[in-house]
């Protein structure tokens, strides 16, 4: 052994923390109008009382806990106290349909579950399904046990009150020990496990303080939007102990309004949500401005963000970061971060490469392929993108499906892409989305976004039917807005999409639908709208 | 395995660099009034061809090759070539004695050794003495080879440019393979090898990214003064290759104003390099200055800055990082940052914080102890440092010195400090040097600094003599500036001494000396001094 073998444990994060930013703050809004704001060090103590607390009630190394929780505190606390000592936490989805709850829980053999109780009627109707839990712990301020009908329930707090002061992790964990785990929905059947590692979330959480990148630091104030059920809030929280930022979290049920009073009050940072979030936050900025002085950057991703959205922003001098990546990928693999080639960009060139998926971290690997192989940096050549690298999941969790999406060591994502002249990705579509039209690839988002600039729009779906001579054509499928709903025609519609894009892309035919169908996480569900419109025949 | 078990390997960075930054610039001095300019592309493809070159000269993977270089494009080269290929690079320090030279070379049992055309005289004087080396390979640009008594010589760019350009590095590396070696002078005996691995240096190099750090970025210029033979560059040159950083590497026998002048011409925004480096450029700035404008730090480590030299930067913009490190730690654990509790410092207050060894990295984990455990963090406690970490040495490469220094997990580091009240580092001494007197530490480095900076000082060393009651006391050994070599007096000295210091530190006496004795890099030979002086009994 040349170098010492020190594994890469969230258990060193903690301990950084505490050792040199105990005094550092924690602010977290656990209800309606209820802020609790206390420091590192005792943050840590709370979090190594909760290990003990959890121990008493069964779990040992290996034991999954789930947590049906918002962002606050006490989620935060589990975020660590479950992986420094040995176990698993799986961190569940609550946007995710009854059934598929059902299934996460059971296929993860979670035996302990930490609930919110504003979540506890969620949780009540499902838990007789669950197989392998073996207690409840409620989090709140003031939970009283007599309320609620899940067996062998325990306050959170009472449990943290009652453990030992003296309680320490073990310092026997493997880097590639479990940590974490998150499921993913899929298109069809039930949700797909993604099992983090010591050493995956240790790695990601370093490269979210990269310069050339997000560049978090201990003097940020991080308010992360997106939540934590959801790809680990993309990994902030664990960056943010591991260099004693200050954290901002925002709790149950909150609304542009609270977020922009959130951020003028702690003065906030950082930030990181999806393009709904920053839409609604805007609006509200717009029209009732608070003192933004301080922010410094937003992250986004999950899907595409307008250009008016992000040029809005950027000209209040806030950074406007879009990033890819998914729960497989733990999630950040790409940052639309400027370099020095783009010094002289004009500012509208600038804007255009905030809204790709930006360019590649390192020790990440991407790559897009199609049939050709790689393709060109031509901005226009789509094909699949590949990732490989340290913080990609390398299977699902005892998942035969795995090897549909793991394949000669890399994840296929399912996502299709170009990459720009500058390496930077553009995601276009989804492999099973994409319109695939006498040998030519058309991507469906880039028409949906075209569409959903009309004004008459309310949103958009466009899909692949079936076509005799080119195989397939991209067919239109509109919801309009409800004050033109009886004032909306095919005609205008192609004639503007005629304007930006070549002859072939413009789909032949538009329907008009009541509403797009949706997965439980608000994605357009495709597969269905293909199924009920594949007798659309085309005219063409 | 849950994530992908991708490993931490130098290969992925020449790789990153070469497919997304394949157009930025390394500009190389080789020799007095040349400089060479090419791209990154150009620089990995001549690294691959020189790994092909090294192959047929021997090289398989184990391999230790040696370099004799300053810092030029074809160092950088082999810095890849070796450790991507799987063998092991040996950086020699040129300034070692030649005793030293071949204890290493043999110790190593190096078998192929780069050497520049201006250092051949040196390493002809020794290369009889080698044992296990089968080539030599000589770097320059315009070599001939019937002029070297070397056997076995080669020239470096005849070897390149015949060398195939299909050839590929091999893909099954393991992350904990050496990947370069180091040897550390040692007090007394011969020097001490440090190996380092592909993961102990990929780690280190994401460190000098963190915006709470360095913060290296692509957009920056990068110069090391430090040189490539010296514990890495302090990691700089493989951190660049990495983000694909410009590198301006300056090259053998640079002054100040090359510095400056390459500073000015190519914008260098980053620099490392030791205090005296710092202040021959100050003083050469000052009486011609150049352009500085987008040099916006310095790196400095090795000796303790004066704080005149760092305010002098800072006043110009240019923040004055002081870092920690050593060979045994790739080298660097801590810098000296700014946090957020720093923000309403004061700029003398900000100075001081300069001053001290910094902020320990993520990652790491340092301890100061004495004999009663760690010490507390009030800037006065001094004890000795312990480091821990995934970049620090896990022992001496085949050495029983091993058992000395690392102990228990840690490493012992030999260095006397303290943890100012943010819990910083400061450096106040070595071990064997510290001065314990009636149970109280004396730190010989304060004191010579403050003799230091008497304007009648050349330099100063204060090293422990016995004494029958306090068991040891200060004794100050002065070199006089030459113009005050007949008009300086004890007196006046320990007065200085006697307003900045407690009565128990001021030396009881002051022995005028005509040089300090040194080791060969420069560092005084204590040791030597005690030896002498041990008699000069204490009147006190």
């Amino acid at each position: 052994m040349h170098m010492m073998d020190t594994p890469l444990l969230l258990n060193g994060f903690i301990q950084r923390a505490e050792r040199h930013f105990g005094h550092k703050k924690i602010i977290s809004r656990t209800a309606e109008n209820i802020i609790h704001e206390f420091t590192y060090k005792e943050y840590a103590q709370r979090t190594r009382k909760l290990a003990a607390a959890l121990e008493t009630l069964g779990m040992t190394k290996g034991t999954k806990v789930a947590t049906f929780c918002w962002n606050h505190h006490r989620h935060l606390e589990a975020y660590f106290a479950v992986p420094c000592s040995g176990a698993v936490l799986h961190m569940v989805n609550i946007r995710l349909f009854p059934e598929h709850i059902i299934y996460v829980v059971n296929h993860a053999e979670d035996e302990i579950i930490l609930v919110d109780d504003s979540l506890l009627p969620l949780v009540e109707t499902v838990a007789p399904h669950f197989n392998t839990v073996k207690a409840y712990v409620i989090c709140g301020d003031d939970v009283d046990l007599s309320k609620t009908t899940l067996p062998n329930a325990y306050s959170y707090e009472e449990l943290v009150e009652a453990a030992p002061d003296d309680h320490q992790f073990p310092e026997d964990i493997d880097e590639n020990a479990a940590a974490g785990m998150c499921y993913t929905s899929a298109t069809t059947g039930m949700p797909k496990g993604v099992v983090y590692t010591h050493r995956s979330i240790v790695l990601h959480s370093l490269a979210m303080s990269f310069a050339d990148g997000v560049g978090l630091r201990e003097n940020d104030v991080v308010l992360p939007v997106v939540p934590m059920f959801h790809a680990n809030a993309w990994g902030l929280p664990f960056a943010c102990v591991n260099l004693g930022s200050t954290q901002v979290l925002p709790g149950p049920m909150f609304t542009p309004q609270l977020i922009l009073d959130l951020f003028e009050q702690y003065k906030v940072t950082v930030s990181a949500g999806v393009p709904t979030i920053w839409l609604g936050v805007l609006q509200e900025q717009k029209s009732n401005s608070r003192d933004l002085s301080e922010l410094r950057c937003l992250i986004c991703g999950g899907s595409a963000s307008p250009l008016g959205l992000i040029r809005d922003f950027e000209e209040m001098g806030i950074a406007y970061y879009t990033g890819y990546g998914m729960t497989e990928t733990s999630p950040l693999i790409s940052l639309s971060i400027f370099t020095s080639d783009m010094s002289d960009y004009s500012f509208a060139e600038k804007m255009e490469v905030r809204t790709t998926q930006g360019l590649t971290f390192p020790l990440v690997e991407t790559r897009i392929i199609n049939e050709n192989g790689d393709v060109p940096w031509d901005g226009k050549t789509m094909g699949e993108i590949l990732v490989r690298g340290p913080w990609i999941a390398a299977e699902y969790y005892k998942d035969e499906r795995t090897a549909e999406t793991f394949k000669d060591g890399w994840l296929y994502t399912g996502d299709i892409g170009v990459f720009t002249k500058d390496g930077y990705i553009r995601i276009t579509d989804r492999t099973k989305d994409l319109i695939k039209s006498g040998g030519e690839w058309i991507s469906s988002i880039e028409l949906e976004n075209a569409l959903m600039t009309h004004e008459k729009v309310f949103e958009a779906a466009v899909i692949a039917v079936p076509h005799e001579k080119w195989m397939e054509r991209p067919l239109a499928c509109v919801v309009a807005k409800p004050e033109f709903k009886n004032n909306i025609s095919k005609e205008e519609l192609l004639e503007r999409l005629a304007k930006e894009f070549p002859k072939k892309w413009v789909p032949d035919d538009v329907v008009f639908l009541d509403e797009i169908p949706k997965t439980s996480v608000g994605k357009f569900l495709k597969a269905k709208l293909r199924d009920e419109l594949k007798g659309n025949v085309q005219k063409i």
